[in-house]
């Protein structure tokens, strides 16, 4: 935000009363947190959690609910939404949407299809057959495979790769270096035999597509490979961050949240409104039910997940006996010893007991 | 496949017998696993563990060795073979080779010497000194450095690089986001003591290179590092997944399988017809020797691994022992609390019956 | 090294003593290690702990302090600055600097502002309003995008990607397929509850970017995301290898070195001269105080690391009370059945003495 504004009129953008009226003048150029603002800043109490962070703040004017003492308040009745809605004023003109148009310096095939208001930018490719709805924006550097589908609003961030015959849906965004298509890792050995990998492997060709739903979000250096045979497939408002594997033939269910360097092994099915938490993995073939949370480094690999389990640990069992292990093998190093110590004073005793028995 | 195909020609194609020549008419338009086929799609029973899902697969008919009850079956005497051939030609037809020739908007510096047929796509650059073999496809938005030498047949995917000296065998494919050749990760502290980075790092000079054999597979997001003074190196056959990291100085032998998100730190030795399975590492140094399997998530670290043996683990350990601690590990929230209770009693009962004595 | 260069002559060039003036015209055309040289190549004793290797060598030459019994030498006050300078004069002629200029077929937009000397590759991308600095290189086919700031003498290897409004210091170095300025993964649930994601998440908005300082060097495949509201920031002298994570709001201070696989949760605060090693993880907000050491794969997810101290294991404790714990672990599969027999015969041997008594 490099423009200044007075307060009054931010009052008045935001539909909020403010608290201290003879603040109107004081201006504000910068949004930023409760703990970090300085003076010229505005800041946000969105979750009551950070009220103590308020009372401090160094904010010029704080957006919350009801009034702090001490603080130049904006009083709205959802802070939240508030600064939802500044800050999606703000991102809009720092990162302001490319002007329609293909680039002198793109190349689009002549067979694709560019619907009303696309944007391809300089040195991305767009390849034979492909088909970009409506406000595609295509940004430089880009790869737009053979008769890839990009559904209205979508977006394919510099460097970002949709190889062949892959679908995106609607309002959906493929970040930098992104990797959409590859062919599933499928693989046997020449020998017939697994464990004889002596004659090498041969490729089993991949013939599947990717298929992925409107309004979902593919982080930066994440790969979605392609399916053996049918797609793999990743359904609506589906979050994944960065550095994600998700292998061949893999599904993921509306909404599930995949946070970065998760990693799903071939055919891995993820139901919906699920939370895989930084670096878990799910194994090959299992499943994860509806509204189940692994937790950060969770590894399900010998069982599928229950709806609505939580699971941690690796391998990954429910999240209470996990805490209970972790509790004891902290302890262990220093419980360990004391308890063999233990028998091994009770042997000695006993046996000296039996002798003075006999 | 987009096209339809009868029965009866089918069987023709791949040398097969229809156990039912009535249905000689009916047409296929799709290849499909077993469980997933329904009707108009083609299905092969490879693999006779797949037998219980070929009983009540709903394909129109299925590509198998002997006849099955109640299906339409497409005898042949090795389904792998006819699947492969199968999938090669909807492979071929889905994913057509780039016709040869250098596209407008590609750069080929003047020096780069480019065999016959070679390809290279809109954006991708190729620098001075290079040399491309026979058949190359350099896809667009690829990178190929100075002195590259690529060998015949080999494909370099979309937004795939490789950097300055690197070389590649013949057959070999690079896929998208691979980063071929970075410097290796080579620096001494300028206090020149190891623990004292208060005056930051010097970065030695990495001088080797990359090799890569021929019939190689270099998976998306992968990175193979230059070598410090010798070259890393790969072996032919080696089957590398994506997002894997390579460093400077490893080397891995012939037929070696690499799965998604494998860590090899600088200087693993990687024997032949090794399998390192999904996210398992090698630290500095180490030695896997031929054979060698390193399961899912292991961590070698601190002993190097015997030819043919498995491993499993953080830190690795025999794959045995390492199952036997898990095991374990899972029962201790209940069995440890257990044991210190049963020493407690048998402590009380011991010190009771020596009151008792007393 | 293509060229052959005489003992004599190499001697003058690092200012050494040649041990046998009668080797003056024997010829090196290599640098290698010292276990790996063979006749023709040159090698370097650089640290005392390679002493046995350089006995052994069959190098023609090797660079040392102290004359090695049996061995042609080069003898120099330090032999790692030797070798530093030597190893720099190779890598300049293996590596030249790029011509400076702007490559016909790169686009660089009217408004960036470019510093003399610099040089823009082939299908690489400057955007509006960027700004770069004497004798920045931005390699073919990368992308630097709106209002982006690069210090003099920095380098953007190809397919690497600087999102708009990222500002990297002077000298630093960007590798291939790095990713600097992705938002920052931020979303709530549409509900309001975090564990109800059956709406789907509402993405809020980063406006924050990211703050590289000087000679700082990011590896290939590394993602650093742009802060939400204020930066993420990396200070000086910071050295940080492939595939490594940051995300948003994250703080690096001087000196620090992050190794291959490492990942950053958002607001993580890592302090100076620290090492993070091979795959360690720091969790969301957490600290790792100056001079800290996080070993391989540790995880420091619910505790904080204070000054100075070295964490290892998962999650992460005292490095000593994790090896403690490591030693118990591989001794269970063994111990614990043998102790939970030991406390069994205590008990029937107890119960016995029980009858016996009655």
């Amino acid at each position: 935000m490099s423009m200044q504004l007075p307060l009054a009129q931010l009052a008045m953008l935001l539909g909020a009363k403010l608290t201290d009226p003879s603040k109107g003048e004081v201006l504000v150029g910068n949004v930023a947190s409760l703990d970090a603002a300085k003076e010229g800043d505005l800041a946000f109490l969105w979750d009551e959690k950070f009220a103590p962070d308020a009372e401090t703040s160094q904010a010029s004017a704080i957006v919350c609910k009801d009034a702090i003492e001490g603080q130049t308040c904006l009083l709205v009745a959802d802070p939240q939404q508030a600064m939802l809605a500044l800050l999606r004023q703000v991102h809009g003109m720092r990162f302001p949407t490319p002007r329609p148009g293909v680039h002198p310096q793109a190349f689009v095939d002549d067979t694709a299809e560019l619907g009303a208001d696309v944007s391809v930018g300089p040195n991305a490719t767009v390849e034979a057959g492909a088909k970009l709805g409506d406000g595609c924006q295509v940004r430089a550097n880009a790869y737009v495979g053979r008769n890839v589908v990009l559904g209205a609003g979508s977006v394919v961030h510099p460097n970002a790769t949709i190889l062949d015959h892959c679908q995106v849906g609607e309002r959906s965004v493929v970040w930098s270096g992104a990797v959409i298509g590859k062919d599933g890792f499928g693989f046997v050995p020449v020998s017939g035999d697994r464990r004889d990998l002596s004659q090498g492997s041969i490729r089993i060709p991949q013939i599947g597509g990717v298929k992925i739903g409107s309004d979902v979000e593919i982080g930066s250096l994440t790969t979605v490979d392609r399916g053996a045979l049918e797609n793999t497939e990743i359904a609506d408002r589906v979050i994944v961050d960065s550095q994600v594997h998700i292998a061949h033939n893999c599904k993921i269910e509306d909404n599930t949240v995949v946070v970065g360097r998760v990693a799903l092994a071939g055919g891995a099915r993820i139901g919906k409104n699920v939370y895989l938490l930084q670096a878990s993995a799910v194994g090959q073939g299992r499943t994860v039910a509806d509204g189940a949370i692994a937790g950060s480094g969770a590894q399900i690999l010998y069982k599928d997940v229950a709806e609505g389990e939580e699971v941690l640990g690796w391998p990954a069992q429910p999240a209470m006996a996990e805490r209970r292990l972790q509790v004891i093998l902290t302890k262990l190093p220093k419980a360990w010893p004391e308890l063999r110590k233990r028998v091994k004073q009770l042997e000695k005793k006993l046996a000296a007991l039996g002798k003075t028995e006999d």
